[in-house]
């Protein structure tokens, strides 16, 4: 213990000294809950796309192997802090104890249902063993446990639905959030990386703003996420184009909006090198957010100056007031989102 | 040759195939000047801060040796593009050719001086020798020469305003603009990095949209820097600390505000791992603009989301319209500021 319990969790860094937990290498993660903290029983870890794709990659796609691989991240940092993604995910689990100082105005007790809607790259983690690996959902099922600050911001789960599904929901609910801040009506927007669970929700909200003069467009390289798209109502338009490939999309959005291109560009891709076709594809004076983790700063920032184009950047951040019950509101909203969600990420309706 | 001409210069990138200049391993650095391109006799490099920094700490504070390894990196890459931060720098010289479909509106004629607005990090160059390195300016003085693309953006350098003076001011003129348009009168503005030449240009230009009424609050870890500042009179608040401290940048903001935090933050840091001090220092609601080339995207995106902060974050695009002439007015506007870009930058008054 180098210090008295912090609310960012500053006592539980071991190295680097002095920095908060999310930067930290390695922070403790012995499982006593200090005053200001609760203890959570774990039962199941969302890995953020970006770390889920990167392990996978690297070790093939093999549960075992992938969940081994999870483990040994622990085992070495404290926490599931993804080293080359630098990224994390989020859990699900029962509240096993809550210190007496712990901010407690949700009248959280004992056995409550909760999902942490702080990254994983900063949570005090254990994994006693992993009973399943979920290889399209990024899920890993586990026995462990771990510790929320108190500055840490958490969600009861909801009793209407699927436990499984409002974990997926929640870990990307910055998103849709974000998009619903951003767009106006009559607006043109286009979702990267449209058909995964961020980018789903995130054409939901942006139809829902933008309304029936808007157009909604959804952008993925892969013919069966197309289709997908194409069968979603709340989505105008559907692009098979490769976020990676700048120049194809640009053109493609050129098409698709005669000309005019975007005026808000969501970026939920979970792959590298897809900046320049977000900067290329949104006006000038448009908005670019991005929410791949796999984003890199000077690409963003050198992108936009290298082709001389004047648009807001975003990083788009995971938290927004309210963002819990927006994402579940739009799942109860729709059926159609809600049947998809179902169908990935609770095996079935 | 791979393509016909491209206004991106698509033409000019060697490995990997298919993406653009910015994000290319290796690119056509022949200085052959195609039927859209300028070619440009080059005198001066001002190399991007984080990238100079990276390069000094790895060879050592020596002229010859950072020479070289710039060197070393245009001749394995056909730009300077720093390998490990992924930034480049601007660079001055004067049209030797342009090409018959060339855009110049502006009437440009072989002759004029002229400084690039793209980044070198994707701006064809070749380095013939290597006359001078300037280590308090980040500048090369060289022999050598550069294309610039049909979508480069250039600004024919002024006649009121010593050369090398103009350059540091252009090569960083997209975060004073982009600062102007983020702050409205009495808002309370934090510049990490505010001795900077980055950060004292911002701290004008937010001091200029404040006004009377706000409260504009430089940050440096160095003593000196503290005194240039507390020497300016469009600074009202300088504090000494270092922002990679997160939690004492955090307090001390907060000392200086009474408690508010700020409105608006401009990271204008060349180190790493400030990206947390800027999110705590800004108020719930307010917007943290990041400048610096060593910002990591998943620290700052998780960094807020750890610690529940509902902000709007910002990657600084470089450029902005208009940018290169607000930034030099900025510089004609005040004399005590132009007198600290004289000392600096071009030798004294």
């Amino acid at each position: 213990m180098q210090h008295a319990p912090h609310a960012h969790g500053l006592h539980r860094v071991i190295s680097p000294a002095g920095v908060l937990p999310q930067p930290a290498q390695v922070i403790d993660n012995h499982m006593v809950c200090h005053a200001n903290e609760m203890l959570i029983e774990v039962s199941a870890l969302n890995v953020d796309a970006a770390s889920f794709t990167q392990v996978k990659a690297l070790v093939g796609a093999d549960p075992q192997a992938i969940g081994a691989h999870m483990q040994g991240i622990v085992a070495a940092r404290g926490k599931l802090h993804n080293p080359v993604t630098g990224s994390g995910g989020m859990l699900i689990g029962r509240v096993k104890q809550i210190g007496p100082t712990f901010p407690n105005d949700g009248g959280l007790k004992v056995g409550d249902r909760i999902a942490t809607l702080v990254s994983l790259s900063l949570t005090p983690l254990k994994i006693h063993a992993i009973k399943a690996v979920h290889l399209a959902a990024h899920q890993l099922e586990i026995e462990g446990e771990a510790i929320l600050f108190a500055s840490g911001l958490y969600a009861r789960l909801p009793d209407d639905i699927d436990e499984r599904l409002a974990l997926a929901v929640l870990d990307v609910a910055g998103a849709p959030m974000q998009t619903a801040r951003l767009v106006r009506p009559g607006m043109r927007v286009v979702v990267m990386g449209g058909a995964g669970k961020a980018g789903l929700l995130s054409l939901y909200a942006a139809k829902r703003a933008a309304g029936a003069g808007g157009q909604v467009i959804g952008v993925s390289p892969f013919e069966n996420e197309c289709d997908e798209m194409r069968a979603c109502d709340w989505i105008d338009t559907v692009l098979h184009a490769d976020a990676r490939d700048a120049v194809a999309v640009m053109q493609a959005v050129e098409q698709a909006t005669d000309g005019e291109m975007a005026d808000v560009v969501i970026n939920c891709v979970n792959v590298p090198d897809t900046e320049m076709a977000s900067i290329l594809s949104v006006r000038e004076g448009g908005t670019v957010c991005f929410f791949s983790m796999a984003t890199s700063f000077t690409a963003a920032a050198l992108g936009a100056e290298g082709v001389g184009k004047d648009a807001t950047l975003l990083v788009g951040n995971g938290y927004a007031r309210g963002h819990a019950d927006f994402a579940l509101g739009c799942l109860r909203e729709s059926a159609g989102l809600r049947a998809i969600f179902q169908r990935r990420y609770a095996g079935g309706a």
